[in-house]
């Protein structure tokens, strides 16, 4: 049977189920890798499990979240990474070896292999013919000790290129255009493969701008052909070795099927305040614009550089504009260092900035009040910037160089500048010297844990009968954000997850951690879409540590659910929604556990003596997980 | 009569008094500076003013202290001091381009000038041949207003410089051991110039760090004759037509006289927690370093960081050490950026910070904990990198070069490299275009002003009577940073006195801020030496705007009683010491300030029925000060 580039990477790595959309496989991981934000807790679970060294083929530990270094914690935290990273067979990046997914794709990833990453971006490396899935840190911590990742097989979906970017239109361009029609849902169950005569004139670089912003509409992953575009990426990289060539059959088949004609895409711009709230630039040309960021995972390569010099060479930022540049590795630093660009973008008035996320997940360089800023990133949510309400426009990196001179939106092709063409080097300068690549023997070493490091908390098994109030009540809607708030203040207390469990619901309730700590903890009760939004697993992790013993709501959103799982904190609904106005805060309840592989039980109000029906969707391998107070316990105990 | 350097520029801008050490003069201000951190309100203040310009010849607007932007409040802060600027003619040096006084060296510093900064490291400029001299924002106001700054005449200390610096010894090491002779109270009331055969070898960046860190000396200022070094740092720089020869007449006199011989200088180095704990670098080589910083305003210029690269080249950063450096300047990054030095740092292992304070003032780049930071900057207090447990010490470019590549504490002698000479360029790069030039006429500028940017808090005249009860009683060696604490957390409140007055005496007590709004203000009761330390008038004003009237203690620092009155504090001590015991927390007192003029008066606690004779150090002018509610309604009062 004719297979999909998909199905065949799948084919080869399956290790239970069945390639029908919709039903659970289990596939083999060959790479992961981690991001500092997600790591250190990822790191802590694999400790937890108890093994001698990762079982990966690859296992790469980089560091770019958490780099501003206002107090010890994240100094700690790279310490505490390095030395686990020694301890059991890790490569370890160092802080400021450019962020994860740049820097794998150009040192680590391999076509056809599998990556799983502890970052919701982890897809960028599709663009390498690789299937590349971000997943909670516990979920690369099991791969890392060998299990293989559970997922319900996507609809791969064929989005067919025609045609060729025209003069200052970007790969950026074509993602936009895509959740300009499908919507940040548009990608949910979904795998998104390119083909069609238009990917040959794409490079590596633009094609894992493509993958990386998959992630907006929701998708599991994008992935992108290996041909001669990959083979002479890989051998400018020193690897060609690691180059095959990697397909869909002819005559494969798609779930569903998208076509781009890049003939014809213009410059576009994601409006505040969602990746989907796509428009032409010149639609909107003129606004005034008080910011532009260039960098991020997603447009912060040695071309996307090369392109915006090109612009601002002889330049100036214009006088009400701040432009901030991350480069996404060191080595696109360095080469930009060594042939003059870097000097061209410091000249044109561009303030240099680590070579990290930066700003992209708000750390740093945050606008003004109100402010308008136009960014190459992949999100422009709300608040993410740091500023509550700033403005935050998303473009190609074009777009951003044409708003940085003239202080305003501005389509690129309308500065009456000419094109010109940023060509790709024939080999990229290789040095690894800032990569620590571990022993061969680590059981010596010494895992360096400052006092921001705490261990890893546990839940113990599900007790028979499950009592407690109800801590709070919270309405439909409710997202990973408000049960676990990020940014500058909090990111850094990712590994203590004591200190982190103090800001659990922090907008909504304040007093939540206290209480729930006093009671010993208890039961949440929600409306619908209940954890929408991340996929932090810190906001099903801190909610377990401060004893949060069930979720009670009208409905999950996907990637919570699994978390909360993960963490053994029984995830229920109700049967009747109505039954949502019958339980009030503080209100005792009680069930039995007896009798949950029925997947229905019967909850006690005890304030208000009544019985409520409520019931869960947990597979028996789910159930086996929450009684065994999550998923950790559940893979200790089977190793026994 | 023959007049030294020093003597010969006050002579020259003599406005009032007569140069007799210890006797107050008022000198004529040429130029003014500031930082973004104290500039907000020293600007706030020129505005209360009520004029419509700078009377300075030159006044410049420096960002360099809060740039790590993590959230709204550094942005706005910025787009009000850039609006403010051209609104009322001054330069405003946009975020990125660089630390003030470097910057100023560069650009705008010029011999026989005085400069006076809102930053205790004004006196870098001093390398100029230039008295420039660190002052609150508050003076700084009132210089751009017109206003001559008052101070004792300080003492005229001749450091004379015999020999020539030896290879791998820096001008770092002749300023750490003028810290190791003298301690940092050795420059109390003192000016430091610098003379003899010695001073010729020395370029201007090198006398620049003398000057700089002369102020951990404690010294009002330093200063080096202006001659051929001078004219040909100028000519390199553009502006030959600022150079004049300077220096002191034959035979002149000094106060007193210090002799360093240059040819038997080595490497030194500052232990924790004092800049003065400094002992030779052999004796205590081996020490493990976790972090290496290079920057600041000490050392940071072209001729240091090349001197780093000169060592650093081809060599790799220790895997257990984590090396960042901030250039000290735009010019600085660009010109290494043209020349190949920055791709040689960033190939070596070097993290790249913005050109800006960073890690010097707590902005980022804190070191793990308990870890040892070896830094080319001025100060190494306890808890200032960010981590309370951190080892900071403090040595020369070239000594921190030798500690990133071995990963312990090194004289660079002993690397066993061979020394190269660093020859300042011909010509540096001269690009002003990040400096925004005020327009002729600003009256229809708008001034910006986020949420973060509070009106100036003011105080009504003083009453007849003062009533109120004592908020807090401490004890001996109170500091500005017990009073008003700094930090990445609550620096970026600096222009929001409201915001930031919530966290006065918060590591003392943390409900001081509620109590002392909801009593209505009331008296503070101290032991001896209260308010020594940094020179921040915010542990005056926020006091201020909580509502204290008075200030009763046993013995004040220089700085904060100067900075009391100037925001209409009454500082008060008492006649017998052992008064202090006879008022608790919650005592109500009561004075009356008829009789202020006499120096002394009786304070009633009503509380415990007693009286309690107390006195102050107030000239007529400061009295009149205090009685209008500050300096500035006294200067405003006194222009109707």
């Amino acid at each position: 049977m004719a297979l999909n580039l998909t199905q065949k990477i799948f084919k080869d790595h399956l290790v239970s189920g069945e390639m029908v959309a919709g039903k659970e496989v289990a596939i083999r991981i060959d790479q992961t890798l981690t991001q500092d934000a997600t790591g250190t807790m990822s790191y802590l679970q694999f400790e937890a499990l108890g093994l001698d060294r990762v079982k990966t083929e690859l296992s790469v530990s980089y560091v770019d979240h958490n780099m501003l270094q206002t107090g010890f914690e994240n100094a700690d935290d790279h310490r505490y990474l390095q030395t686990v990273a020694a301890r059991y067979g890790i490569v370890f990046s160092r802080p400021g070896n450019g962020i994860c997914h740049q820097v794998h794709l150009e040192r680590f990833g391999k076509p056809g292999k599998t990556l799983l990453g502890s970052d919701s971006h982890t897809p960028t490396n599709g663009g390498l013919g690789m299937i590349a899935i971000g997943a909670g840190g516990l979920d690369v911590a099991l791969a890392m000790g060998g299990e293989p990742f559970y997922t319900a097989m996507p609809k791969v979906v064929l989005v067919k290129l025609t045609g060729k970017l025209q003069p200052f239109v970007s790969a950026k361009d074509v993602i936009l255009e895509l959740l300009r029609r499908l919507t940040v849902k548009g990608g949910v169950g979904r795998i998104f493969e390119y083909g069609g005569e238009g990917v040959a004139s794409l490079s590596v670089p633009e094609r894992s701008t493509i993958t990386n912003m998959g992630a907006e509409l929701g998708a599991t992953t994008s992935i992108f052909p290996s041909d001669e575009q990959t083979r002479k990426y890989l051998k400018a990289q020193g690897r060609e070795n690691d180059y095959v060539a990697l397909a869909a059959d002819p005559g494969a088949t798609y779930d569903e099927t998208v076509e781009i004609d890049l003939n014809t895409l213009e410059p576009l711009i994601a409006q505040p305040h969602s990746p989907d709230n796509v428009v032409k630039v010149r639609e909107i040309a003129g606004i005034p614009v008080s910011q532009v960021a260039i960098g991020s995972c997603t447009n912060s390569s040695y071309k996307d550089l090369l392109g915006i010099a090109a612009i601002m060479k002889g330049k100036t930022v214009h006088p009400s504009v701040s432009l901030g540049f991350s480069p996404g590795s060191r080595q696109t630093l360095e080469m930009i260092s060594q042939n003059g660009v870097l000097g061209d973008l410091i000249t044109s008035g561009a303030r240099l900035l680590e070579s990290a996320c930066g700003p992209c997940i708000g750390m740093g360089f945050a606008p003004p009040s109100g402010g308008v800023s136009v960014r190459t990133f992949n999100r422009n949510f709300e608040g993410r910037s740091g500023t509550k309400d700033a403005k935050v426009y998303l473009a190609s990196p074009e777009v951003a160089a044409a708003c940085a001179i003239t202080g305003v939106i501005t389509d690129p092709r309308d500065l009456g500048v000419a094109p010109k063409t940023v060509d790709l080097p024939e080999k990229y300068v290789l040095d690894d010297r800032m990569m620590i690549f571990p022993p061969k023997e680590g059981a010596g070493i010494e895992v360096l844990r400052g006092p921001n490091i705490k261990p890893l908390p546990t839940r113990d098994r599900i007790s028979e009968t499950v009592t407690g109030s109800v801590l709070l009540k919270v309405g439909d809607n409710i997202t990973t954000d408000h049960i676990m708030p990020a940014g500058a203040k909090v990111l850094p207390l990712r590994s203590n997850v004591p200190a982190i469990s103090q800001y659990v619901f922090e907008s909504v309730d304040p007093t939540f951690p206290k209480r729930a700590k006093e009671a010993g903890g208890g039961f949440i009760v929600g409306g619908a879409n209940y954890g929408q939004g991340s996929s932090r697993e810190h906001a099903a992790l801190a909610p377990m540590y401060l004893g949060v013993k069930a979720v009670i709501v009208k409905g999950f959103a996907r990637i919570h659910l699994a978390n909360l799982i993960n963490f053994g904190i029984l995830p229920l609904t109700f049967v009747n929604e109505s039954d949502y106005d019958k339980i009030d805060r503080d209100d005792q309840l009680e069930f039995s556990t007896a009798g949950l592989e029925k997947g229905t039980l019967v909850l006690k109000n005890l304030t208000k003596k009544i019985e409520i029906p409520v019931k869960h969707s947990l597979t028996a391998r789910d159930l086996e997980i929450v009684r065994a107070g999550g998923t950790l316990a559940y893979v200790k105990g089977r190793a026994r």
